[in-house]
């Protein structure tokens, strides 16, 4: 992406508490502190980098208020009580004003049932497909490839990256982000075993998406046998997780990529799930559990505490106990064969 | 959903064992027992829930025979052998009744080569793209955005939701459901290593599915390099599953989410492999073994027996029993460490 | 797939070092050796299978020099250096005359903007979407439903299978592979929390892909939160892998099935990691590097070696002890009890 701030609009716009030293150059890249060079920009979010700062060749430097650090030629630092926010705000800035945005209305090329309800200031993109009675509420933005099946609901503001698929009768509410190649409302795994053979039971509910939600790029969430899957207010969920059919999420939680739920468990709120984290179904994980990444749940109690790690899951101490004294059991057992021959040696006396 | 039965209709559908009570209320949610409300109806699946069926403010509870409870004023009662069973036969109906049923015919937006050969009673979605010499038999249904590459066949009465992709040569049986996001066939991960570059082995086999099948969402199933990918009749394979090139599975397996299967491995009839599962390549699982989740099988041994658990997985009252003396790892550390110096004591006397 | 070739054809192509036999069979298909039919053609790529050539029923066997096995009537062995190399030869025949091939030009139903640079020589199917500014080099191979945004970049003869989606500013290179369902370039999972609310974290840089990767099916690549996430030369990334933003990976890795990189990690060059692997973040694993399939990796010290399994990793010779080890560890309780009971006696005579 193509940028370009002079130091003075930077000033202007990010508002520093102070400013040390003047560059000449427009700032046209981001970078960290040992990678920027001539033209760019770069921050000190930690002060143990402080090093970095003093030999880095960005033009200008996001610090924090009262470094010791004095620029070098043509090189201008602005100070800060917090760098990262400032930065934040440059890069929701370049957002607004060099990347694209959608166009409103309804491409000629998208395929939306005559019943569909639409509101204002909505962007459907091409080939989007929208089936009968579903209702899109103003300022959503649908993008290319997108499938919403029958009876959904999309609130205000919500946001469909290329090819999302919504399914029959779910419910997203607004400024929920649906990344390219989420599943919103395939059906759960549900089987009864007759005879061997399995017998696929009916899955008649739905997804419900509360408001301000994050779903990741090829994220599967299944629909309910009946009543609901749903996942609370201001959950964010990455890449490739898959939700089982009528879990309850939640609200505030974050679940890391590759993570799986199983079907029919409820996550409090505030819940943070690491990455590849396996949870067994029927479970109840109260509010505020944090789990270690790689880790599997099969059961939770609440002696176990607030952190667990492992797989299975132990108190997080536990966990880390075990994997230091995991490398000491060779040397247990030869402890053990010692004992074990000096005591055969006194009794043998 | 929207749905609505009086308490006559679902006598009648249901035909229950014996009526306790009745409702006026109109039946329009299904629901857990404790989350029910006024013209709900759920059901009692296990008897150690009966103290929830005695306070369900469901308008229509589902019971088995033999069980002393008193509907409430305005509460119906219906009792039968399996309760279970009654409410699956009530979702068939809802979904028969109130889901929406795909269009006979191919949807004008949809891309298809003049060779393709398609039967009686056909659902083709928008934006299909059907490539040349591929067959799709009687009753398929074929959603919005699926890829059918070259050479394709699909049985009678698939189902392909939206955005599957099967590519060329790949054989779908009867009464197959795959489900979105679904890529069949996509090249095998072979490499021949040559002075440090990854040369690409020509994948010029297929994948075929036998009839019964369901495929979650995002799964994804490698062509073989040459020869055949197999999927055995009435296997159910859940979300975001990857199975390697020239994987042999066999006939009512059960494959939960997020499981991989590496290349070359076959696995028996009736094999249950739990979620998050790893099993390597050039493995042979025999018929009826039973995997927990998260487990990853580095080879098998018919010693091992049929259920396995771990990582890398053991017989699984070793890997249980593993789990609790874990936690008394640290404890033996300790008596280790007195027993030498008791010995120690012993032996300077 | 249907294809034929005489025996003739056969030595013609491969040029084998010797014939022993001779068939009338056509050969149409390929198998393993104990699996191949009349017709079929095998091949031995490890001597210690030599027993299943000695029974083989394919018509053409092709095996190493110096082998003394002597054909039944109507097969033929052809002799080489290097029989898994001559099927190599055999297969990419195969793929070039019997595989379909795209057709060039711009399918009249591809949806591309006016701004967009098309090179020579162009495949681009039915439904792709192209934004504004993209540039697509000679040769390359974009195939139905594929998304591509603004300003994106794709090298020469680069080939995208259906439904593939490469969001704004990415940049591909030459003779890379990408396929079906992958996403290059959604947002990282960034968000800084204030107050229990997550607030996204801007993710303006993009994706970065060398000449020469393959990225699998399914498998999702997030962009950077500024600069970017990049993939090097000749690295080779399975179906369902996580790449998170900022992960820089080095060229000519191997990243099998369903890997999670966590964001900002550093790969080196010719790393091999395993399926299921999870790496955590900001971490800076060095070149060589092998990571068992199932391992978690939470650090990386140099101490560790090159070769590296477990949950978390370990050297993976500690790692093959412990799991030795592991089994014995309930008759280790046993000794030490026993230990205890001696000493107890001994110390009370």
């Amino acid at each position: 992406m193509k940028f370009s701030y002079e130091l003075d609009e930077l000033v202007d716009l990010l508002v520093p508490k102070k400013v040390v030293g003047h560059t000449s150059f427009p700032i046209s890249h981001i970078e960290s502190l040992t990678k920027t060079k001539e033209g760019g920009i770069s921050f000190l979010g930690n002060p143990k980098y402080k090093k970095d700062a003093a030999i880095s060749q960005a033009s200008v430097i996001l610090l924090p208020m009262g470094l010791d650090l004095t620029p070098k030629a043509n090189q201008c630092f602005l100070l800060f009580d917090n760098p990262s926010l400032a930065l934040g705000k440059l890069c929701r800035d370049i957002e607004e004003k060099y990347c694209p945005h959608p166009i409103v209305g309804t491409h000629p090329k998208a395929i939306i049932d005559a019943t569909v309800s639409i509101g204002q200031n909505v962007s459907i993109g091409p080939n989007v497909v929208i089936e009968a009675n579903s209702t899109i509420a103003d300022n959503v933005v649908i993008m290319a490839g997108c499938y919403i099946g029958h009876d959904v609901k999309i609130g205000d503001n919500s946001v469909l990256y290329p090819s999302v698929k919504v399914m029959d009768f779910c419910e997203i509410g607004s400024r929920v982000t649906l990344f390219s190649g989420a599943v919103i409302g395939s059906d759960g795994f549900g089987y009864e075993t007759v005879d061997d053979i399995h017998e696929k039971v009916p899955q008649i509910g739905n997804v419900i998406i509360e408001d301000d939600v994050d779903i990741g790029a090829n994220t599967t969430i299944d629909r309910a046998r009946f009543s609901h899957t749903k996942i609370g207010k201001g959950t964010k969920i990455d890449n490739l997780v898959q939700i089982g059919h009528n879990v309850i999420i939640g609200s505030g939680c974050l679940i890391v990529a590759q993570t799986g739920i199983a079907g029919s468990t409820t996550i409090g709120n505030h819940v943070v799930i690491g990455g590849q984290v396996g949870i067994a179904g029927h479970l109840n994980i109260p509010d505020g559990v944090m789990i270690a990444g790689k880790s599997s749940v099969a059961n939770y109690k609440p002696k176990m505490g607030k952190i667990l790690r492992g797989n299975p899951t132990m108190p997080i101490n536990d966990a880390n106990l075990f994997y230091v004294l995991r490398s000491r059991i060779p040397n247990l057992f030869d402890r053990v064969l010692k004992v074990e021959e000096s005591l055969r040696e006194l009794l043998s006396k």
